[in-house]
């Protein structure tokens, strides 16, 4: 006999990134930012009085969310903490879903959204992005006529690194009938030049949520430290009802508090990040790569077209060269890399690998 | 317009025990171990590489689990390790609970349960414990009768204290046809005399979960960490589905083990608390309260025949003295208090300040 719900039985599980344990992989295969977290990071770590945790945390995590409400000049209302970005995607599929209603999102996108839906017995509208990876102008309209209640949009958009305008967001949450969560995991490293800031929209629209992550922009991946933004009607059950209640550690709440807080530590990596990724984009091109412009840590690169090996085929060889990226066996993604910005040093040593692979 | 779900809206969310920020309250309110975590767990936060962070921690926290499955005396595939015991039942519910189905627990229980299973859009079916606080021989008939597909039962109980045998949970779990999760938060401060022992039942039962957590035996409330151990058809969809997929933090797992490693340093805080829940119970006692035998790390006290003062004003007097203690406004417990045994310095003021509200 078995005991798990049927619908649990018969749906897939989310794949997670390799991490391998040697330090010697280079690691370019799941987003993470490059650089150690700063000092700050480290000072509230040594300084933390481990003697405190027998008590539970504070529940609702109330000094990141004062930071982050001047931060984002919101409210500390319209702000719940999570145990990373993970947790407030769950959240908003549970308090925004019902089993059986329709939740959408674009194709491609994260692949986790889907898992999440699936949990919560929901059927997917997946929406395929333009060829450029933006989203079609009629996007609201098709969610609408399938009733969807919930929609994500990853931006910058993974695995393109391609980023839609505030005017293109704004459209959406305007014409959409439901929930508009714009998860912003890869927002840090988008260049100042776009000015783009959805905070204006958070005022604007009672039906969107800013999703935020401490992982990427600030060297945290691995502490587990996400908020959504949103109007205080879709934040409060978050916080009071569907939520853990004691969803984030107090040794969380110290070091998110002191990475989000020293901002110019932070800002040095994405500048770094940008950089970077400025430079590998041309040597890619340069080697007869297909790389959209990105606005994220990544850059997604369709393989050259004389090239002797196809895309599986280079993930395997780099593999070998202890090198890691990602790749997607769906069908506009099969003949792509996905590359995460590493330090200049790992950008330089897959620089050479693909070399010696495409060397004739 | 509303976009909360009408479940949600309509639900009531948990209450969480009060957390003063000052370090003069005597929290006696919320079962947590009085001791702080022991030297390893400082040496692991000292020796914890904070330039690690900015990497995605081991998915499945495995090397708590080795540590686990050996002291347990289970297989690695038993166990899923959780961010903190609420996770822990979350996911029980998440995976085990259609919506629409009926959850299952004793009355009363820990008022968390009915909160996840009122998300779930569960119903639950609340079977009134004996007057001794023990379970009722046809507990288990009385769920079959019912439908019930998952059932907690909190041992040693709360807010009793009281512990079940292993031979009444045995039977129970024989007889129910659902899936039987044992709650076993306060079990590291049993006597030894009691020799309980639920491991055997996980390989006896495929319908067992057991739940630990360090946050009272090992002092880390504040730290968040759970697992749960059961047949591996019922942790698998756990660990690979339902679980967020980096849902305990690299740092939670570097202190987890710490903390679970240092076992001799954690049964001496169990062996104070015991002692001194012994002599607390005998005070108590004297003072004209009624107390049951407790197994966990508080007492239930009702209230003095002769009291010129009821529980609720006995808990706010305690307030004015910056004493902390639980209270629950239902029909079976009104008049009683729920106080954590605290350290013998916390024991001796709880003391004095009852003997001066029940001074004539």
């Amino acid at each position: 006999m078995s005991y798990e719900r049927e619908i649990i039985r018969n749906m897939r599980g989310y794949t997670w990134g390799e991490q391998p344990v040697d330090g010697e992989t280079i690691k370019l295969n799941t987003n993470e930012n490059p650089y150690p977290p700063g000092p700050a990071v480290a000072a509230a770590l040594t300084s933390f009085d481990v003697a405190t945790l027998n008590r539970y945390p504070q529940p609702t995590a109330d000094r990141f969310r004062a930071l982050a409400a001047e931060r984002h000049g919101v409210d500390v209302d319209n702000l719940v903490v999570t145990n990373g970005g993970d947790e407030a995607l769950r959240l908003v599929c549970t308090t925004f879903l019902d089993p059986g209603s329709i939740f959408a999102t674009t194709d491609p996108s994260y692949s986790l959204y889907e898992v999440l839906a699936a949990i919560q017995d929901c059927s997917v509208l997946r929406v395929p992005l333009l060829d450029d990876w933006t989203v079609p102008r009629n996007f609201a309209q098709l969610l609408n006529d399938a009733g969807a209640r919930l929609a994500c949009i990853v931006n910058p958009h993974t695995p393109s690194g391609v980023l839609a305008s505030v005017d293109t967001l704004s459209r959406v949450a305007n014409e959409f009938a439901g929930v508009l969560l714009i998860d912003e995991a890869y927002v840090d490293f988008v260049d100042a030049a776009q000015r783009y800031d959805t905070n204006n929209m958070v005022r604007a629209f009672d039906n969107v949520l800013i999703l935020r992550t401490l992982s990427k922009g600030y060297s945290m991946a691995g502490l587990r430290f996400g908020y959504l933004v949103g109007s205080s009607e879709l934040i409060e059950p978050m916080l009071t009802k569907t939520r853990d209640s004691y969803n984030v550690s107090a040794i969380a709440q110290a070091l998110g508090c002191a990475a989000f807080e020293d901002l110019e530590y932070a800002e040095q990596t994405w500048a770094s990040v940008r950089s970077d990724r400025r430079e590998l984009r041309e040597a890619l091109l340069q080697r007869g790569f297909t790389v959209p412009h990105s606005q994220a840590n990544f850059l997604l690169a369709t393989m050259p077209d004389d090239s002797s090996i196809d895309a599986s085929g280079m993930v395997a060889e780099l593999r070998k060269r202890r090198i890691l990226v990602r790749h997607f066996d769906t069908p506009r993604l099969d003949d792509k890399l996905r590359i995460s910005i590493g330090t200049s040093e790992h950008n330089e040593r897959l620089l050479t690998a693909l070399d010696q692979v495409l060397a004739p």
